[in-house]
């Protein structure tokens, strides 16, 4: 092997928790802390890499101990970083549980685990080297990204807590109006609801509502797979005319290449291509026409570039998916979206639905206006740590009393009625 | 856009020749110059980068147009370095002529032109940064990478030349002759012949031969697509319990479809899938097991490396092609192999084939030992252009008086009876 560059000290795994507010999704609501794990690699030349991921307990352990595997490797070498970690989980199979939170609980445990090293480890690399991640991932083809205002069914506030900024949206009406403010302060062109909340035809009245409100606006709708394929084929067709696309209004692979065969819409999934094996299949049944990407569970922002590279060899057309999520990954997002060209769509972000106090990054760097973010040309991921906010962002973890994402027992604990169901309509 | 880093301030383009042996193929016999073509570019800095690729004029055209196209681009950037490339071709549509030489005809024109710009640019950031190749692609995961030796039927000389080194090889005894001759120099543990140039029982005689010769070697035989089906079937079954893989028995996806049903091996192919275009169809109809991966002809390192990354996703074996080549191929092969996990085989090379003396770079980097090829760890490639040699090697160009590659014309030139037939048998 050639001269190790910059050898791996320590690898730190925080938690943190940051405020969320009451957002509806098919599997109940977002609890009042949104958990993430912020990845701190050091090495034996003084640099340090960040890396952004899911924080719940499980996957917190699993990084910790890939974390102890890494040491004494070379952060130029992710080839090796990613050996190292599939070591870490050889034996991981009685630990259970996804530990990534939300819905999206079929992804490759090796690739969610490395994701957040294969970007602390570019974050080093373009350190060392005075480069952007964008150059070490061949380079930018575009200086901004565009990213789409995510919509979401709320309450006015937590229940025992204060209303929030945004107030409550439950109907047409409410989604307009949120819509209307996400607008006007981020300047977005493609709005996306997410649906799954209330019945089929009240959403479908909520997106014609945002058409009539925004004419020259951009609209989606995703109902996380809580449809049944007469009910999507039925929303589908009667959205039509006013939809950029249709995300993962059944939960399968089989479900979905029936509902495309008879909506005349591209179909959109981070639901049912969430791993390499999904894509196999899926490309086999036409299922999708959209793969919304997410370097989290994709392996990280080279694995994710295959994935690009593979969509494009498919004919399969390429955005990106958005959990709730911290500086980093926002860096990490853009500095990817920056070198894919085949990103067809406005990429997804809960960015606006953060408290911009709420970070463990030195602020300034990333803001959207006009519905784009410069990409950073500093350095590596472009963004700085901000000690003294982690360690905030970790006392408010251990504050909230979290250890895993968990949107249904919130609902039930306030709705003792709330039932999971998949399909639900 | 980030800083550039490297400014590309000058493309040289320079067709050259190699003595080649007189190597009997499907197609007619090698000539006894083998042309290829070196690409310099220099940077505002005063680096250079190297890149190799096919010498016929319809190539060497196109590579000094998109040169043109590529003066003010960083190399850091090849991604708009690939744009360039794409631009200058345009218009190129009544160019006419793949320009590459052999049988490989239907690859991607953009992806063959931007081959050896991809290599230059990488050995280029590989001096800049002061890192090898393999750590731009992700990291070595080997320091040795190992290939296979590649048996050829040959005239003991080109008509009107002295006999070469290696003698006559035209029947099976003359064929283990010439690999005990290259094992003893190389130690390869793995042999291709080169077939579809006798009836194919006396090829599978040879095969036969080889494994009697030498129990422990890994056998393969490429017959270039030459074979119908009910052959190929029938070779393919009679070979089984000796060969490692059975290369392109016949020329289509369909053709191999039917041949991999019916014989217990695996199928390779370097003819078949030579694109990404090719690559759904042919998974689709599950036709090959195994691709043989070029750079040349899959647009460079980077791509290749979306190859590897695909074969992986969809369950294909990967090895690697060899056309005649000089150094800086070379090195770019063992940078590939060296960082590509999924190398399931021994690659080609005709490596031994060529007289060491010819060749653009300063030798002693690259020598095949037990096999195989220590990989460079100087920054870039790991060759250095050496401009006498050059120059040399390109007055052998233009003394040799060819401008393409064209086996069969030249085998015509010696028997006038010799006709092109696809299927032969
Ligand atoms: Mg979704
Ligand atoms: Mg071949």
């Amino acid at each position: 092997m050639s001269t190790p560059r910059a050898l791996i000290t320590s690898v730190e795994v925080t938690p943190v928790a940051f405020a969320d507010p009451p957002l509806l999704n098919s599997v109940g609501v977002h609890e009042p802390y949104a958990l993430r794990a912020i990845v701190v690699v050091r090495t034996d030349a003084g640099h340090y890499g960040l890396g952004e991921t899911y924080g719940d307990e499980t996957h917190v352990a699993r990084l910790k101990r890939a974390g102890e595997f890494l040491v004494g490797t070379d952060a130029f070498n992710i080839n090796k970083i990613a050996e190292r970690v599939a070591e870490s989980l050889a034996d991981d199979s009685g630990q259970g549980g996804h530990g990534t939170g939300g819905m999206v609980t079929t992804t490759s445990l090796e690739d969610r685990v490395l994701s957040a090293f294969d970007v602390a480890a570019l974050d080093i690399q373009g350190k060392v080297l005075g480069v952007p991640v964008s150059t070490l991932l061949g380079g930018a083809v575009r200086d901004e990204v565009e990213f789409s205002g995510y919509l979401f069914y709320k309450w006015a506030g937590h229940p025992g807590y204060a209303d929030d900024q945004w107030g409550a949206a439950l109907d047409p009406s409410g989604i307009v109006a949120q819509a209307r403010k996400m607008v006007d302060q981020y300047g977005f062109k493609a709005l996306k609801l997410k649906g799954g909340v209330f019945p089929p035809d009240e959403e479908a009245a909520a997106i014609e509502a945002l058409r009539e409100a925004f004419p020259d606006i951009l609209l989606r709708i995703d109902p996380n797979g809580v449809w049944n394929v007469e009910t999507a084929v039925r929303i589908g067709q009667r959205l039509e005319p006013v939809l950029e696309y249709l995300e993962d209004p059944c939960l399968s692979i089989e479900d979905n290449a029936q509902v495309r065969k008879q909506v005349n819409l591209p179909l959109a999934t981070n639901m049912c291509v969430v791993a390499f094996n999904d894509l196999p299949p899926a490309i086999k049944a036409e299922a999708v026409d959209v793969v919304l990407s997410d370097h989290h569970f994709w392996g990280g922002l080279n694995r994710s570039r295959l994935l690009a590279g593979i969509a494009q060899t498919f004919d399969l057309r390429l955005s990106m998916h958005s959990n709730s999520h911290l500086g980093i990954s926002f860096a990490a997002m853009i500095q990817l979206a920056s070198v894919t060209k085949n990103i067809d769509y406005a990429c997804d972000t809960h960015w606006p639905w953060k408290k911009p106090e709420d970070d463990v990054i030195v602020p300034g760097v990333l803001s959207i206006a006009e519905g784009k973010v410069k990409v950073p040309t500093a350095p590596g991921l472009g963004v700085e740590l901000d000690e003294a906010a982690l360690a905030r962002m970790h006392q408010q973890y251990l504050d909230a009393g979290l250890t895993k994402r968990d949107d249904t027992s919130y609902m039930q604990s306030i709705n003792p009625e709330y039932e999971l169901q998949v399909p639900r309509w």
